[in-house]
């Protein structure tokens, strides 16, 4: 294969989505499918993994300041412990890795790849609390965790093996317990907003699709250019019914026995999907400057007689952009032309370029260049350092406005059955409507057109409630606000 | 449970090391056991999770300086993959973990959890190796592994799933792949003498004890106060021994194929295992400052009638501490007396305290005290943060010199087996021997007192070299000096 056929882009964002995304991962060094045999497997590569590195970093420094510490369980958990919470056991039987045998030996009880740590983590919490000095506790884990799901692969978006984070929380009362699921929910919204450029949208599971035995399940939710929705981090309020089952018990000041209020909290490398899916276009990865591994690329412009005032220009300003912390790339092959180092880069997502040649070198200034949409700016030598975080600030300001936009005019609403199988079969999106609370309603929309209720809007945010309207679907009492919307 | 028990350590270091070290993980709030039925897994509590990432921190940034990135591999290996490569099937078959069913199904071919990622790493090293502009490739894992072993849980020490980085490199000639084994073989060495304070020995292992494929497998090691060696970590050179089996080839300029010559490295949490041996003593954990979650600690000594000006000075300064990046605790709770929260923050481990009255605050001055020798210092109020960092280098360079000592004076020399077999059975720590080079020798050792050759010292380094003279074991004509010592 040449290399400018393994360079370019082939498929279509906007007509062939789902194979544009999986060439894009694959092209841009992101990431490869697992070994035969294994789909549902990925390989993160380290282009990849430095996105990964990046969302962790962001999060871990969140949480650490505001109380969080980080620890470590084990990776197998026995099938007694799953079984011993059973609507656990019940949410994630079909879909655990079971470990049955050590070395040559078989094991006496089976063992679970972790789908998720509440059984083996809850009972840890409970020798730790004794006392409500001990509250609240705070423990988060980096993990991978496995879920057997027999579906497609989608690198990011659905693999049986994936990399997240999930904290779990006691606390005495409900109300802290409650705050704390609002925390983490306002941590993940940021993470979108200031860091990968992707507005979302706050709300909470419809009963039946709540974390099983949770309370409330909160959701941020990411709306991607081809309509459908993203649940791209969620946090429980899980009431006292873990604490329950597994006895995290405390004593209050009267030196009285009460249960904790406890929570759980989770986003996975899911992240990166979405991200990738949001911002790129048909010439490649589109990334914010917050986390680009590179955020410049430099590419010299010469000819035999200016190759080394080019250069040397062009290391001056990689040297003191590095110095002041900017990601720079100086990308100074021999054996490549610029055009194919313009197309190199524009693939892999870097959000700035630097052009120079030897008219800039005269004139004391770079030519800069804004991916995905081409700005070109001309930007004085000097302060260069400080010029290029605005450059920085505009593109992520260019990248968030259109992601905004997609998320604004794609939020429709609907009082009838048929208005919302039209809106979402013409525009996709999502479609606010009036809702019983009854879970028929849902399966009535859902196997027309596979659309669901992704959220409703929580209470405490100004949000629209259809009180006292009818259900758009069945005509009861409406008493919330549905989103229904396809779904990754 | 009285608090006064559950703090206070009651093993000795000197007569009972084992018991000891495992209530000095658990009392000072390390790791718990895991679940019953899963004997030799560990939980990782937040404290005992800071220190790893202490020392991930360390490595991570000298590895990125040095041109590696971090990937992400798949947890579960085909069997197959693990064949393809039959040293390592044949190292690692008895301590695989086996996964043999996905939910409710059967697998068609059983998966390993990793025990070693070589045999999946490297077939993806082999596809994004085309030529000689692909070299070195560098990649790096932080990850879970599990080996099966069934022996007596020791805290980090020897845990059947334990967490660890292994590194894997691919460059084009011998020289290369050598240089990149010896800086990774250094950067463990200065984790350990740079941040952990602990002294080691650089070496090879010997043939027979190489890591299954290696060319060459060298070694740090760490002699631990009972006279035991850990390896403390490892970085082999590979030759091209997995490259031939992978098909880990490039073009080199004259567009010839050639195979790769590949290394991997790897260090694990058993370096927390060496660093709480060595420095921890009957009141409890001992941590160098460089790694200390808490670097100091802020004990306010108060009547009634001073407490808010004790209170105050004490905030004042560490307030200023933190703002200088020094990891402070304020201990302020009203509850507990001064003795107690001695005994508490020594049992933990927090290398500096200050213990501030009402005589400091009028004398303008703080008194310190450093763990573990209770030096006590009087330090000017001005300048504090200045005036701390030096109190923690005496405080590194007393563990230092404490864990060099125990190394200087326990290298001993033998040249018969008796003497050998005398002088660790006596001291313990190291004895050098003249060997021939015959695994038989160390076998005969091993049978008496199960100690073994730890390592040879390399020969591009200032190394005795017993070359000519007689094996100690066996009398035959030694080519090397073998280090005997007892092992973890």
């Amino acid at each position: 294969m040449s290399d400018e056929q393994e360079l370019g882009i082939t498929k279509s964002k906007e007509y062939n989505t789902g194979e544009w995304y999986a060439e894009v991962v694959r092209k841009s060094g992101l990431a490869n499918y697992g070994p035969e045999g294994m789909s549902g497997f990925i390989v993160t590569r380290p282009r990849g993994y430095a996105l990964w590195e990046s969302v962790q970093n962001f999060l871990d420094s969140e949480f650490k300041k505001t109380g969080v510490q980080n620890a470590y369980f084990p990776l197998l958990i026995p099938e007694s412990y799953l079984e011993r919470e059973k609507d656990i056991v019940e949410g994630f039987d079909p879909e655990v890795a079971w470990v049955t045998h050590g070395g040559h030996e078989e094991l006496e009880e089976r063992l679970a790849v972790r789908p998720t740590s509440e059984s083996i983590i809850a009972p840890y919490m409970a020798q730790w609390v004794r006392s409500h000095r001990d509250l609240p506790l705070r423990v988060n884990q980096w993990a991978s965790v496995i879920r057997w799901e027999a579906t497609e692969t989608k690198p990011f978006f659905r693999t049986k093996e994936f990399l997240w984070q999930e904290g779990h929380t006691a606390h005495e009362t409900r109300d802290d317990a409650w705050d704390e699921t609002m925390t983490r929910l306002s941590q993940y919204q940021s993470l979108y907003e200031d860091a990968l450029a992707i507005p979302v949208l706050r709300g909470a599971k419809p009963d039946h699709d709540k974390f099983p035995g949770a309370d409330t399940t909160t959701t941020v939710e990411a709306l991607m250019p081809d309509g459908k929705s993203v649940q791209a981090g969620t946090s429980h309020y899980l009431g006292t019914s873990f604490a329950e089952a597994f006895d995290i018990t405390y004593t209050d000041e009267a030196e009285d026995e009460q249960p904790a209020h406890t929570t759980s909290w989770g986003l996975s490398w899911r992240s990166l999907g979405a991200l990738i899916m949001t911002h790129s276009d048909d010439q490649g990865l589109v990334l914010p400057p917050t986390i680009a591994p590179e955020q410049v690329v430099i590419v010299p412009i010469w000819q035999a007689d200016t190759q080394e005032k080019v250069l040397d220009y062009a290391e001056g300003i990689a040297d003191e952009l590095e110095d002041a912390g900017v990601r720079v790339e100086l990308d100074d092959r021999d054996e490549r032309n610029p055009g194919f180092k313009f197309n190199e880069w524009e693939l892999k997502g870097v959000p700035v370029r630097f052009e120079i040649g030897p008219n800039e070198v005269d004139d004391e200034v770079v030519t800069v260049v804004h991916r995905p949409d081409g700005e070109t700016v001309e930007l004085d030598r000097e302060n260069i350092a400080e010029g290029v975080q605005e450059q920085f600030d505009e593109v992520y300001a260019k990248l968030y406005a259109a992601a905004e936009e997609n998320l604004e005019s794609n939020v429709r609403e609907a009082s009838s059955r048929n208005e919302i199988l039209g809106t979402i079969g013409q525009h996709g999106g999502y479609v606010k409507a009036p809702w019983c609370g009854d879970e028929s309603c849902e399966e009535e929309i859902k196997d027309q057109i596979a659309a669901e209720i992704v959220m409703v809007p929580l209470n405490d945010e100004d949000a629209e409630i259809h009180d006292g309207e009818d259900c758009a679907v069945c005509g009861e009492t409406a008493d919330e606000t549905a989103y229904f919307a396809k779904s990754y």
